[in-house]
């Protein structure tokens, strides 16, 4: 049985107390959150919760599951054993954030969470790492118990993950909106792209990016491009033009 | 029964052969194609086809499902009675292309089609144009016959979609490239993203992309912001940038 303490209550925190509440072989002994309002959708499960970081209870792995820019401070003010494992669950700040008290680790779910939006966990990439092989042995366990996808990756490789996260998630999703701002403009329903939207993403499934790309800029049809560009705002005008631009180059390097 | 003349053999036409082969109350009489090699696997399905033009069966309606630029001249070259129903598949050509010797129309399936990776065209929307109403009578009775999603939209509509649909899947579809190019330069396996990619077209089904954006731009951190870039390559720094200011922009409005 290895013992949990989830310090947070946003999103990711609120996703591992579910996966964690259905795990085998987890206890999840308590949920720190700063405010009791944060705490009350977690109550429901049973687990005890605490608001003051002197009532922390002991664990095997303390979780901090908060904003980025506050993991290192907060670890900082943590009152448990000094030499306990803890980690965070962030994809951009470095596993070294973690005070220097205590062993540190990296327990970084892949995924984008929505509060209302419930996760099949079991799909989620778990990103661990640790400075202690022994470490690493408990975030594994603890990992595949909520998760059928684990990898051991370094803080380097982390934060690429995470700059190419922000490439097929962040921009990929602006994208639809650039698209959905077109339709309404032209009163067309954004549900004609939907199986587009659904098929693109699936076909990388099976053929890579590189082979799966289709259109005027990898034809080099400057007809059609010319005609598309006419047609954009000046804002979006220049999206059209770098990723045209960007693509071109791709595929010219093959000549 | 309606009868129908399919000319062309590429993507769309092999896609539109497998859906009108299936259907009811659909004639499929004739695929022609300029090249014999090409019919190669259309002939399996017991379809009569020709690579000579003078030798077109009569038919309700001819479609055109050859590469856009050669629509109109081809279009020009139809020895069939006049005033006959000619319609094209193309998002991006204007139904007035066709031959004035024709009533004209459009056939567009708004979808990226793979000779390799089958499809279930039921899902597929099919977007119709006609000058004539018993002509979009019968485009609908025709498009109801293979999907379950056919919208009537007109030439300009039609173009702004195909702009829209650059956006949502040429340019993700480099994203996801880029984003697969940056994972093999710190040897991270690609694998990692795929559940975030499905996620991200998933969760546009239930949120508007407006309402799903997350990540650095949207909250305006400038410090991961800056981090990023300075990992990234020139010419992926520059999509970084334009992406990251357009969706600041985006949410900067609502202030």
């Amino acid at each position: 049985m290895i013992r949990v303490v989830l310090l947070g209550a946003g999103n990711v925190a609120t996703h591992l107390v579910n996966a964690f509440s259905i795990a085998k072989n987890i206890d999840l002994v308590q949920v720190y959150a700063r405010k009791k309002s944060s705490l009350k959708h977690i109550q429901k499960n049973n687990i005890s919760t605490t608001t003051n970081l002197d009532e922390l209870k002991d664990a095997d792995v303390y979780i901090i599951a908060i904003a980025d820019d506050a993991i290192a401070a907060f670890s900082g003010q943590l009152k448990i054993n000094q030499n306990t494992l803890v980690v965070h669950t962030s994809g951009s700040v470095a596993m070294k954030a973690i005070n220097n008290n205590f062993r540190k680790g990296v327990f970084y779910p892949l995924q984008t969470f929505s509060k209302e939006k419930s996760i099949n966990f079991k799909t989620v990439p778990l990103c661990l790492e640790a400075d202690h092989q022994q470490d690493l042995v408990i975030l594994e366990k603890l990992a595949s118990a909520i998760s059928d996808s684990v990898y051991f990756i370094n803080s380097k490789q982390r934060e690429s993950l995470h700059v190419a996260a922000v490439f097929v998630n962040n921009f990929t999703n602006h994208l639809y909106h650039i698209g959905k701002t077109i339709c309404n403009e032209h009163e067309v329903p954004f549900a004609i792209l939907q199986p587009l939207i659904q098929e693109t993403a699936n076909k990388i499934l099976d053929l890579s990016p590189y082979d799966a790309q289709t259109g005027p800029a990898k034809r080099n049809d400057s007809n059609t491009i010319t005609r598309h560009l006419e047609q954009l705002p000046n804002n979006y005008k220049e999206i059209y033009s770098l990723l045209t631009k960007s693509i071109t180059n791709t595929y010219e390097q093959e000549l």
